[in-house]
């Protein structure tokens, strides 16, 4: 696997190499595996970072969302924290792919103890695209990587707002993907732990259907004032994107 | 006033009666005091009734919300409940112009004695268009009538919700309308008083603007599952409305 002067990466046999259409950017991901979804390239175009920030992933998988995030913005840092050994080690064969291992770290680890891998307050932003099926709904996924990403097995919803603000300074910011499905629940776990949601986009597959994602910015210790932002409509006609995704995907 | 045979009612000098389109209904509003507004048409077009239900309009004001959920549902009763005995007056006057006083009874009284004008648990639905203005936002009206259908004067979001919790009977339906940038409070509190939201539907002025209201059904003792609607779209162009609000106006 090799293009040019571009590092020398070991690929696997059930991997394959994906153009970001960014930044000449790639990505490896498993043939038959999960890969990464629109939820993670929506929630790195709807995240802020500004200059000198630092930025940390939680539940980071092949490392779509820094490297996009790195590639979008003029964060310092970016770290992701993933539970998963095969697949952390994937997201640093693509951070080495991109050249981008100064920026962007992945460490493998555990959210519900990322308190002890991070200091407290340590981050001036947080992002997540976490699993999102509960125990209550959908069937558990029989390849065991698949089920971990969609599925709170190694970590609930709670594990990771608590996580998250824990981890991020006050005034900081989170930003999550999930489903509106569950937007009760993921209001009133943030307000449980002082992330205030300041900002909040619905996104549907055609301008006539129900929203099928919902992207939130929450503020540490924030004031409560929401801008529910307008709608972010996928399709203009079926298999057509819209303008706004276009951009969001750099076509 | 009188049109053809209708019922005399007697009309003040500051007020006017202005056509519902609906029903051949009409209302009875104050020349220059609060008006009903959009918000108020929507929540009755959003807020189902069935056959033989019985449904509370808290904070009814004009009768706006009653007279136009009788005109368009199969509902046995609708009472509004109004704390100001001159707006209370007004909303009777228009009921018995529509000649619905078998159907509509509007009460004067105050929300957060609303446990002992009605018995629990006694209504099928309850809607309500309350205060949208917390002490914290918003300069206070010098029109003291204005400033109670505007401000958390006499009522806060918390007592219609607790009020809502109360008289509704399990299982049954609590209609708000309100405005986006208190959703997360609006959230919280419904969850405090076990009224679970089921269905959400965000009121944007024009397609590629914010919101600027949110209709919210909530059911007593729901479980958690919440379905995100296509977002209603007020302008399709500057002065011209959409199909769906016409629909919703029975134009």
């Amino acid at each position: 696997m090799s293009r040019g002067n571009e590092p020398a990466v070991q690929l696997k046999a059930d991997e394959r190499i994906d153009d970001l259409e960014r930044n000449g950017y790639r990505i490896i991901q498993k043939k038959n595996g999960f890969c990464f979804g629109m939820d993670a390239v929506l929630l790195s175009g709807f995240a802020k970072a500004y200059a000198g920030e630092r930025i940390l992933d939680l539940g980071t998988g092949t490392g779509i969302i820094p490297i996009l995030m790195e590639a979008k913005t003029e964060g310092s840092l970016f770290v992701g924290l993933e539970i998963q050994e095969e697949i952390a080690d994937m997201a640093r064969r693509s951070v080495a792919l991109n050249r981008a291992g100064e920026k962007i770290k992945i460490i493998t680890g555990d959210i519900r103890g990322a308190g002890s891998l991070f200091s407290s307050a340590s981050f001036d932003v947080i992002t997540s695209n976490p699993p999102y099926m509960d125990q209550a709904h959908g069937l558990k996924n029989p390849d065991m990587a698949k089920a971990i990403s969609r599925h709170e097995i190694f970590c609930t919803l709670e594990d990771v707002v608590q996580g998250a603000g824990r981890l991020v300074r006050p005034g900081g910011r989170f930003y999550l993907v999930h489903r509106p499905h569950r937007l009760v629940q993921i209001i009133n776990v943030l307000s449980k732990y002082r992330l205030e949601p300041k900002r909040m986009k619905f996104v549907h597959p055609f301008a006539d259907r129900e929203a099928n994602m919902v992207l939130i910015e929450a503020v540490r210790g924030g004031k409560p004032m929401l801008k529910l932002e307008k709608p972010l409509i996928v399709f203009k006609e079926p298999g057509v994107y819209t303008d706004e995704i276009r951009r969001v995907y750099g076509y």
